[in-house]
């Protein structure tokens, strides 16, 4: 297997240190195994006998990568050029125009690579024409990492809840707005302290309304419904109201009556992203940056996962979409 | 596919039920699919052209059946006699010697046909026999019922944390427990009203010395330990100390400091069942009936599953190996 990761950020720097960990097992799976090519915003680099991962690790800069140069083209002319069995789409999100996730997404599906994706955006933006992409193209386009980062929801729904039907979906689906609830819950602190703590410790994204109004939240909503209930649902159709009016009275006040206020983030018949009080012992009511997801399902009833929404620990979502696709591969073959 | 289940209580009933309820599912998936045998300890009735499930999803009585005799023989006998492409082995679990379940896994499996067991004792016993039977026999053995009912802990490390290592696992793995010991923390009751009340609900097993003394979440340990670390544990490997001894007193000063008392399954270094505290917000700690289950994971850190470890919710858990029974055979053939 021929792979491309475009996008070497925080997540694509990371994916490559775990790819050097799991080499040996990886080769195990397939002696072909190989990572061709690299891309940043700015170029890549290519090399059809496979990329030196281990090098990359260490200096995790592809200008100074020493056995291939490095070439200043956009990562669509490489994908365009080279084939790939596989290409992961780590680059940032854009729920404007998703770009330039979404022509990447597009142009590898289109040629018949598949696709694993931690890029909100073409999905918020484009789930079904995607998805119907994919299967035409006979690929598989996952996104594990899309959604609560490490939590594996999409994997569960499809390989653990097979004889289930999903009724209704709600979940902590923003780390940010956790851990601004947690700090106002547990500490006492304002909204403007909290946030401020949020912002130093690197947790809010660049524009962090787009944390705090609950536009992240209502994006991974849409995925949600989209993927999981099958809507064709648009960022459009949720609800949305942030945390901003959450100020230290109405936490004390829930607090009193054991609950905590919590973002939550609902698919049901309406989509939706609010404040609401959850609960103090109830399954979904995790603090700090923690998310939640609880999905209520006809045979089984709530079964609700938590863990690291973001981070590098997100990375696990995108080597188990790797190994599926490694599976299918092996059985195609 | 011809199935057969073994065992026609609380889950067989149940299984026959949400059955009837995916018939049509069912039968997309794989035209021929039909129950040719129900047994119970009494007997089992047969039909090579497959029983009417709808009949007895009303009836729930096996002697009754007007389609086909009851047959006063052991089901150790039909399992010899016929063929099945997918035994479900669902009678009592016995952690003294396994039996009638051991019996019939082993010769399911050793004749080539598919297990699928909710049956905790012969997986505690003989684990790594059976697994390498099923093995030899080029045949699946799913057990997802046995640990913490509906909530999929195997299918979950099997299909979506196959790129990380489980390092440990911990978790409320009875439900009986957590309810004493949830009535004694919310209501302030003693130990014995608690576990009075739990008889009285049907929660406990005949034997409630076997919830409250920690056998039953010590096999649970072992069944984790054996399948998910790959581990050759068995009962006697387990520390068990079970909750009689904790009383109101320990409920109320562990509450005061934020804490409460549960009974933790551990899969380590060790192996144990003990009382331990766990912080109130820990996303262990949950209540009433419901099981958690944490597993700690060199990549994505700590992922938690909460959700229904018993009822007919464990049905869930059935029909998700079933589904997969159903894939494998369809990629087979």
């Amino acid at each position: 297997m021929d792979v491309a990761i475009l996008g070497f950020g925080f997540l694509g720097k990371n994916l490559v240190k775990y790819l050097t960990i799991r080499w040996d097992e990886l080769k195990r799976i397939d002696p072909n195994f190989k990572v061709t090519a690299i891309a940043n915003s700015k170029g890549y680099i290519y090399d059809s006998n496979g990329i030196d991962l281990f090098q990359l690790s260490e200096t995790q800069d592809l200008t100074s990568y020493s056995k291939a140069p490095f070439c200043f083209e956009q990562a669509a002319t490489l994908i365009e050029r080279e084939f790939f069995d596989c290409v992961f789409e780590l680059t940032p999100t854009n729920v404007k125009n998703g770009e330039p996730g979404l022509s990447h997404i597009r142009k590898s599906l289109s040629r018949g690579m598949n696709v694993i994706t931690a890029n909100k955006g073409p999905l918020v933006l484009a789930y079904n024409e995607l998805v119907s992409l994919a299967k035409t193209s006979d690929c598989l386009l996952l996104f594990e990492a899309t959604v609560a980062g490490a939590v594996p929801v999409f994997s569960l729904v499809r390989e653990s809840l097979q004889g289930d039907k999903v009724i209704r979906i709600q979940g902590i689906l923003n780390g940010t707005t956790n851990y601004i609830l947690s700090r106002m819950y547990y500490e006492g602190v304002s909204f403007d302290i909290a946030l401020r703590e949020a912002q130093e410790k690197g947790l809010t994204e660049r524009d962090f309304a787009y944390d705090i109004d609950g536009i992240d939240a209502a994006c991974k909503v849409v995925i949600l419904a989209n993927a999981i209930m099958g809507r064709k649902a648009v960022l459009s159709d949720v609800k949305i109201s942030g945390i901003r009016g959450i100020n230290e009275e109405a936490i004390s006040l829930a607090k009193k009556s054991g609950y905590a206020i919590k973002l939550i983030g609902e698919v049901e018949k309406d989509l939706r992203v609010s404040p609401r009080l959850v609960p103090l012992n109830h399954p979904l009511c995790v603090n700090g940056t923690l998310n939640s997801v609880q999905f209520i399902c006809d045979i089984a009833g709530e079964i609700t996962l938590v863990g690291h929404g973001s981070g590098k620990e997100t990375v696990s979502a995108l080597l188990n979409d790797l190994y599926t696709t490694l599976r299918a591969q092996a059985i195609k073959s």
